[in-house]
């Protein structure tokens, strides 16, 4: 089967958009703040927004099935206070939930957090949980940035961010590490803060030695990793300069790459540099590059068929489709052996 | 002949750090600060530091010229005010320029800017003169965000930048986007500053209508582009949806990738995605990565390598060589005519 491990709720009924522009709207003044339950979302019409949308192009490109988290620029933790992102990551949260309940062999949860600029990451620990036990969702995305472009949390190796990390590891579930929406003017969000974030995760990492604390912990850097496969060579050398050990004994225990990346030389690169057991197939689809390539004639982000035309084995795209997947979100393989797959 | 574009003074004589570490803890206390006229390094001094590495890799590498500027990591522009940028500036690009008087056949110099966090670029137009006129400098580095790290300046297509660019073109010269070191513990300076930089100057330039105002200014993007090409899809489309023209002709008659790209997939997917005529050779030799890469037993920046290995008709390898620097750079391309090269 082939899953796609990075999809998001980006169809969402127009409900929920506004239901947030009430929610900002009323951040001067707490009194008109809308009660989570003014948001009134039929079933039908959830069916609606994903039959006509994800469910179509999966079907048309063969895409099993997506591990589905809420939108990721809607996110946007910079906004108001916990109080703020915790309904709104409820909201969100809970929406993936049914989505997931009306199409349970297409579409599994994965939860996005209530995280705050300046607050403890452990305030966010109740609603993993609840996503995790309550919801069975597989993964979390976990923001680097919740400041929106000004990088003022500490870096992912830093003690801030362990009560979360203590959380990933006994519900062994991975992070996608994933940015939101920028509101710094310097960064277009798509196309530069997500590529950033992707980079400098992966250098945090490498700086420090987060995996020696957190052995089984499982990071997923999307984007094809931003820069890191292209620029492996520096990496390499950056690491040999900083007294790492080999990148493969240093990290790619722990840290995975995504295919979103949306063009063939890219998946070429991605497949040939990074070991294939550390690659899990993935479109970001319906995302950030929705229109139509005019050099193939087909989408930006039907990645399936730059894996497809990539220089693997059989084998090796069922790892990258299928096994690896299985293998870093254990609570999925778990969730589908369940249902006989 | 080979010209290296992209070449720092990372190995300048230790009494150039003591100026600068007098001048930084003289910051408090202004009548501290050492004069610049206090700062005194020998012409054998220089001649040594170079001799005995970037010259001497170079005739190992089979590199004929250098295109030099000050180390971009001490540029910190961050540090103090216009007037500490201003002299160690001046300090910087005068080594520069001696290094080009003892070594003509090696070494042309490129200027760092006295930029400042807050500060008109306006401020550096009498240095970028300077080095223009007196010293024959062919080229400035620019540098997007002088706060080292936290992205303060408005974006590369604001008219905050309009009086630099505008002295750019009437000298024909070309600036590279390169920022300085990272003082936000997010990023680290090498590793994830220097590639984000370069990903963000390309998307905000993506995202506007610069190069109708400028329609001959040039940029070259350093570090192969930061994640750029590797994603090249994914900018072609985010054009697509930014309803800009086709990135060869919104972009590519002015911005420029170099080649420090420190292992091979890297620089066949760069030339393979990038039009040859954009792409120019550059180490950025001795700089971010010094070390021997095990899987090749050859340096990491010994970038020449890889281009020699890449898929290029000896036509190609040429315009990344020589011809493609000598057209961006016509100042360069003037001087090497004027002795005879």
């Amino acid at each position: 089967m082939i899953i796609d491990c990075h999809g998001h709720y980006t169809t969402a009924p127009k409900a929920l958009e506004e239901w947030r522009n009430r929610q900002v709207a009323a951040l001067g003044n707490p009194a008109a703040t809308p009660d989570v339950n003014e948001l009134r979302i039929s079933d039908d019409e959830l069916r609606e927004t994903i039959a006509t949308n994800q469910l179509a192009k999966m079907k048309e490109r063969g895409i099993d099935l997506t591990i589905f988290s809420p939108r990721a620029s809607f996110m946007a933790h910079h906004v108001g206070d916990f109080q703020t992102s915790s309904a709104w990551a409820g909201i969100c949260n809970e929406l993936c939930h049914r989505v997931g309940r009306l199409f349970p062999d297409e579409f599994v949860g994965a939860a996005m957090l209530p995280q705050s600029p300046g607050v403890d990451p452990a305030t966010c620990i109740p609603e993993l949980e609840r996503c995790v036990k309550q919801y069975g969702f597989v993964a979390v995305n976990l923001n680097p940035d919740p400041s929106g472009g000004h990088w003022k949390s500490p870096p992912l190796t830093d003690r801030h961010w362990y009560p979360i990390y203590e959380k990933l590891v006994e519900y062994d579930i991975p992070a996608m590490i994933h940015v939101s929406t920028s509101c710094n003017p310097c960064f277009h969000a798509t196309g530069a803060h997500y590529l950033n974030a992707d980079t400098t995760a992966f250098m945090q990492c490498l700086s420090g030695d987060l995996f020696k604390d957190f052995p089984k912990l499982r990071f997923v850097i999307p984007h094809g990793g931003g820069a890191v496969p292209y620029h492996w060579g520096r990496f390499r050398g950056l690491a040999e300069m900083l007294k790492k050990p080999l990148l493969r004994d240093h990290l790619l225990h722990n840290i995975f790459f995504d295919t979103c990346v949306y063009h063939q030389p890219g998946i070429d690169l991605l497949t040939k540099v990074i070991p294939v057991e550390n690659v899990l197939f993935a479109s970001e689809m319906i995302g950030a590059v929705r229109g139509i390539d005019p050099e193939t004639g087909f989408a930006y982000d039907d990645t399936k068929r730059y894996v497809e035309a990539a220089a693997l084995t059989p084998q090796q795209r069922h790892q990258i489709y299928e096994g690896n997947v299985r293998r870093v979100y254990p609570r999925l393989d778990a969730y589908l052996r369940g249902r006989g797959r």
